[in-house]
C-alpha cells in the first residue's frame, strides 16, 4: 500500500530560523525525506556540483522554465533566479516520498496554489508567542517598540492564516520535535489514507 | 494565552481495542488529559464512586437528561443507559485541558454532530492493513473468508471517512506514538491557535 509522499513546506517570516531547523532534521534524521534541488542563474562555487546542490542554469534557461510552467516559485535575488522545479517534486511524492521545501512566505503562497494538498508550516518567531507577556508589563518597554511589534505581528498573523501548522521557534528542539509529530500525524490522517483504502476494497 | 482544550474521540469498530489502547495513554502518561465522567443507570459495583467512575442515576432522570440535550452521546446496553453528559466536558475544554473520550462509532458520530471542532480518532484493525497482502496471496485463504473481510472492510472504511485520523493497531506501542504525535500536531495546528494571537494583537 504506497501512499503518496507529503509535501511539507516549511516557511516563516525572514529571520525566523527556517534554515537552521531544517539543517537539525536533516543532521538528526528526525524522519526521511528527499530534497527538492532548486533552479538557478547564479555561478556554481567551488564544489557545487549541477544536478545536487543546484541546477545551474543559463538566464535564457531560466525563463523558458517560468513561462512554461515548470516551476513551482520562483523568486530573483540580487540579480539571479531562484526556482523549485516542478517535475522532480510530484516524481518523488507519486513515489511515496516525503519531499521537503525551506522557502520564504512568498514561495509558500505559490506552492501553495500549485500544489494545496501540501502540509504547510509556519514558523513563528518565539517574541510572537510571548507578546502578550509584553503587553501585560508595559512600562518595561518603549510604547514604540511594543507599537511597531503589534504592527508586524498582525502582518505575521495574516501570513500564518494561509498554513496548516504554526510552530514557536522558541528552540530548535522543540521545533524539530513539533514538525516530526506534523509528519507523523500527517501521515495517519484518513484524508491522506483512505484513498489506499478504498483501492484494495476494489480489488475483487 | 489559553487555546481551549483538544477534545479527542477515540473510536473504532468492536474489538479493535480501544480500551487497552486508552489504559496504555493513562498508565504511561504520554500526554495530560482529563476523564469525561459517563452517566449510567446500571448499579454501582462494590468499590465504585458516584460522579468519579460514574454518574450513577435513575432511569427517570437519565431520560430527563436525554430530553434536554445534556447528553453528549447516549447508548443502551443490556437494559441499562450509558451517556457522556456535555457540561463537564464543555467547561474542561474552556479551561484549555484536553478531554479524552474512548467511545463507540455510534457516539462518536453524535459527538462528531455536537462538537464538530473535535479530534476523531479511528482505530484500525491491523487486518485491515494487511488485506491487501492477503488479496495478492489468493489461494492460502478459502475465498469465502476473504470476501467476507472485504465486506466487512467496506463497512469500517465508510465509517472511517468521517474521522480526521486512522491508526492501525498493529501494536498497541505503535497505536500510542501515533496518538501522541496527532495531540502535539493538533496542539499546534493554525486552525487552533491563530485566534489566540488574534486577540493579543487587538489588546491596544
Amino acid at each position: 500500500m504506497t501512499e503518496k509522499g507529503l509535501l511539507l513546506v516549511l516557511s516563516g517570516p525572514s529571520g525566523v530560523g527556517k534554515g537552521t531547523v531544517k539543517s537539525a532534521i536533516v543532521k538528526n534524521k528526525v524522519f526521511p525525506f528527499e530534497y527538492s534541488v532548486s533552479m538557478t542563474t547564479r555561478q556554481p562555487r567551488p564544489g557545487e556540483i549541477n544536478g545536487k546542490d543546484y541546477f545551474f542554469v543559463t538566464e535564457e534557461r531560466f525563463k523558458q522554465a517560468i513561462s512554461q510552467n515548470e516551476l513551482l516559485e520562483y523568486n530573483q535575488y540580487v540579480n539571479h533566479y531562484y526556482g523549485t522545479p516542478k517535475a522532480p517534486v510530484a516524481k518523488m511524492l507519486d513515489e511515496g516520498k516525503d519531499v521537503l521545501l525551506e522557502i520564504d512566505v512568498n514561495g509558500a503562497q505559490k506552492v501553495r496554489q500549485e500544489m494545496p494538498d501540501g502540509v504547510f508550516i509556519f514558523l513563528t518567531p518565539p517574541d510572537l508567542h510571548t507578546l502578550h507577556t509584553r503587553l501585560e508589563n508595559r512600562g518595561t518597554e518603549s510604547e514604540d517598540v511594543i507599537m511597531g511589534r503589534i504592527k508586524q505581528a498582525r502582518q505575521e498573523i495574516l501570513v500564518m492564516q494561509d498554513y496548516d501548522y504554526a510552530v514557536v521557534n522558541d528552540t530548535v528542539a522543540n521545533a524539530v520535535d513539533h514538525i516530526k509529530a506534523i509528519v507523523e500525524a500527517e501521515h495517519v490522517s484518513v484524508k491522506r489514507v483512505i484513498d489506499t483504502y478504498r483501492k484494495m476494497v476494489k480489488e475483487d
